[in-house]
């Protein structure tokens, strides 16, 4: 590989705008090529980027000598496929989140993961939004003292069906679940980062599920107790019509202060020595920059990422404990499913800071 | 009785000062006698209030002609004896939250009510503040629509440590339980108010409890299903530093917009057709004497009050469902330990309004 | 003049673009012609909102059959000679403000305008902002008492300058005038609105100017007498860093309340018998779809509009009291510029309502 | 004088006792005696913070062995008498403000401080308020460049009139002006510590004065410009009904970031860099305390106060150029009142630190 990360981005979607526009501002990589089913898709984006190369299908890039790295937005459905292949062929993979929705699709990824030399990343960007690493510092230095109640928020209009539907998108079949599924697993993985792991969760939704698999849920409140002895609970519903965007916010309290914020506006409240600071900012950012940019570092240094796929296996397992919850009425630990699926082992050591 | 209604106050301690500042504003009602085990709080009370007699035993008020009306301020373990020897005597009470603290006690409560004619109502001030007030005219108008969402925090450094221990009057022996008992059952009631009775709960608290009895529990997450068909969650810590007093918060999600009201400082937001609305007012009121007003008229129209004893039942049962919930590591529905106690159709209808 | 209002665009620069829009949002009006001395930026203009028709310079559309009225977007010192030819050819015309910088012109407009049949309306906006409306209703309803006290700011970064130099288009010899003639017009104007027309200005700026014209002011404090009898007093920087964009900010006090409000976020808060509201609009609106919805009705029902020019060249007469009071550093009657200026008549009554 | 300094508290009035506790509180000084014309008052205040002398007249105290100093809290009109007698027995003096209210009562008392060994400070405890200090260390790190604009307000309902009367302690004999010497005074004193004296000044008020000497101004406002060459506004009211207390709040602009701050609660939001930070206290301070302390270092280590009267002199002067201004109807610059009064030169130079 030469100096320059020569990446493909494989899906033109929503979230590849983002992506595209973090790569483009990334020193030492460049977009080589973006692919979409999609021919308008694939072209529009490449055309706002200056990127010449396009392509309808991914397979031609597989082992190709001008591509180091993939950047993958696919729909989950797609997600085992496409990153065994790049593994495969030596190039790097940097794969949208929920990186897979079920623990056999994980197990057949960490396997893949496991005899390739190149590094698989999951673009789970929340731990790298400012707002989290704002707050982080402020744990890691103690001013909290040691956390042990959290609270989580996340608050959407994007489940409030028109036409009694929600957006093709967000349909089970394009999305392998509901709202914990595809936007509660950001505040899911936050929460594990800093309390230590999610040891156990209880959950109720408004809606009952049919089967324990994962659904549409649109409305959830879950009670967990985490690895630091602490204890929380989050609420996530997709039919808020409160005033503003999304509100992704956390609130944490700890034996010597308090702290919240927010992922979206990434304003931080914090309360130290009787004393409150809030914290605004004329450009927050939600970390898709700093996230592209560790995992260019990963790749440069060797480093697994804080988000390496066998540490999002632990959100994965939470949530779907949570979809377990539901269906069985009663608490679900994670660590059992895993054991069930003869993943104990595969997981990484939980709570890692943003340098493990 | 006459056209004033003669009250004395049971105990003299720090509840008493908000309840005999409200009985002071109250017209058509006077406080006759204050009555203290401590000879100085019931002469200070006494004094502050323009009040002529005072005792150190409520023993002699009972049945006394010139006495029509008990405020009972006294410890929880206390209230039963004194609450049965009032009403067997027909003089209406006024009773301090808790009520009592078991389901036996509350049976026998019960029955003495039943066989009296005076009136008895648990001082309950949280339905009468006047940010709840405000809110119940929104959620009774339909502006939120069909409430689905609800999210409660009582948060405050009450039970933080001072030489290793709590203060005397949260012990357990004086208060008969820990935060949820003393503190939550407030926003536990506030909650099983607006959302049409709670059905069924789930709890996490920082501590292990030892029994399946109350204990005294600092920290505790609840997880809720209610009445009406919607979801929520609790968080209650007597350990939280934040600035500013207690926070006494709640958050409601509607179908058609949102809510969000603290019961001590009175402000109140919400959200309906895109716009955001907050107010805070210069005297917001806890609603101690909306309460006592309410007492009072009960009394002379002989309604049954909103928080009637045999509503707080309700109240009572969820908060030991938490503690079951704590101990047992399951989800508890508060009327099945109704039913065990043969209580369950002592239980008033849930959800009923300022007006029921 | 048929069914539908033929419309030509004439200038295409920043402010057109929202005019643009809110004309396309305009039933019963049509955008035909763009016309801009760049035919790039007719070009780009007219294809963004689907305008077949397009120009570079306006003479061609004087007295054009299939033109109605014209929206000149054009630099204040090309308004004179365009307003009073489309005038005297019978099109109504909506005029960028300031409409004039001198009051030799605002002579000749006024003159020009009285000989026409058509509508002259100055485009200020931020009469028919959202928070001002509201404010508005608040003050007509009597909720805020006798107002006494206006607090007026207009913060921005605008004038910050990169390489010693403001922006081209904000330069004296394009703008006529500095941040007082550019931008604090529009405060200028609706606190004349507010309290009754402005009676005398005291102004001081960090620059000391060379002469009583105006010019390329950055930091201007205004204290004001109000026709009202009330005081006021108005911040004007170009070079204010805070975080979020342009602060257009109002503050009133009267005998029974008070108000705050910003035009550009739409938040309005106000005090009325010691309770707080603030209100928070998903879509607040600047007032451009307002203010072209109200020229047209002007020109149907054929009402002097409230933004008429007669009514602008009273703040026109503040303006120029400013900065004659920068240089004489005294007390400046906008009336007495008036006078001198043989305009004293021709004053529309100051303070008439939206509805006037 | 031995170790602890002996004060007596002269006046026993509102402002006395927010003294009292920060005696109280200060170690290395003690209260020896409680002085009113009014006995009732004395003792109240005196039994509360456990002094054990009382007086009705302070004359026995001049020269009195056990008193090394003296706390003057009486009324303006009493004001030279009494220190000038303390000052000439060479006991120490902290004065209540406004010090004096005419420039001829400030000379003599200028000259008697001359001749004293003893330390006469003013009682302004802004300078000292906890909200103030942050800001200055802001100020003096520099984090807001040159400062440029401000803008203050005093607003309060403390001259809202019950039966067509402001309050007695309010009224033109007893406090010798109306707001802006009574009130003002404070910001005026801050405005110019903070931006390098107060060069000139015009003032409009809502009610026209009948003579250019101080009268009972409910609103007022004031533009201004300071020594370091920046420009500002200054509103007071009386009269303003809006929710919470006094609003006592200041806003910087500077070239390199703003800050807004308020003394009453303590509030301080700034500006730098593009991020915004508010900070509120559990327990802010006004700076008395503060202040106490400071006069007693002044004391020990015979330093010149922060608010020296020769420095508060310049506070005067330009509460007198503001009610000339009002009387003239033209900009008036405080240090020519001072030259008519042949005091040119006792001001202290402006601007000097709190460590000046």
């Amino acid at each position: 590989m030469g100096e320059t990360l020569r990446v493909a981005l494989i899906g033109a979607g929503f979230v590849a705008r983002d992506h595209a526009a973090a790569w483009h501002a990334q020193p030492g990589a460049e977009v080589r090529c973006v692919v979409d089913a999609d021919p308008d898709r694939a072209r529009s984006l490449a055309a706002e980027f200056g990127v010449e190369h396009r392509d309808t299908d991914f397979g031609s890039l597989v082992g190709h000598p001008g591509i180091d790295a993939v950047d993958i937005c696919l729909p989950p459905r797609l997600h085992l496929e496409s990153t065994c292949a790049f593994l495969a062929a030596g190039q790097h993979v940097l794969l949208e989140k929920p990186f897979v929705t079920g623990l056999e699709d994980a197990a057949r990824m960490l396997e893949a993961e496991q005899h390739s030399a190149a590094t698989l990343m999951v673009a789970e960007n929340w731990p790298f939004a400012s707002a989290t690493r704002r707050v982080r510092r402020l744990v890691d230095d103690g001013a909290l003292g040691e956390l042990f109640m959290l609270r989580a928020q996340n608050e959407s209009a994007l489940y409030v069906e028109h036409d009694g539907e929600v957006a093709a998108a967000l349909r089970l079949s394009a999305a392998g679940g509901g709202f914990t599924m595809t936007a509660g697993v950001h505040n899911i993985t936050l929460a594990s980062l800093l309390m230590g792991g999610i040891e156990s969760v209880f959950a109720y939704s408004t809606e009952r599920p049919a089967s324990p698999e994962p659904f549409l849920d649109r409305d959830v409140v879950i009670s967990a107790r985490f690895g630091n002895g602490g204890i929380g609970g989050m609420f996530f519903t997709g039919r808020s019509l409160h005033v503003g965007g999304r509100r992704l916010a956390f609130g944490l309290t700890g034996t010597r202060g308090t702290a919240e914020f927010d992922i979206l506006s990434g304003s931080v409240t914090y309360t130290v020595d009787g004393e409150r600071t809030s914290i605004e900012q004329d450009q927050p950012s939600m970390g898709f920059a700093e996230e592209i940019a560790h995992f260019c570092e990963c790749i440069v240094d060797g480093r697994t990422p804080l988000t390496a796929a066998r540490r999002q296996l632990e959100s994965l397992a939470a949530v779907l404990a949570v979809y377990r919850s539901l269906y069985d009425g009663r608490e679900v630990r994670p660590a059992d499913l895993l054991a069930q699926a003869d993943l104990a082992t595969a997981v990484a050591g939980a709570g890692g800071g943003v340098d493990g």
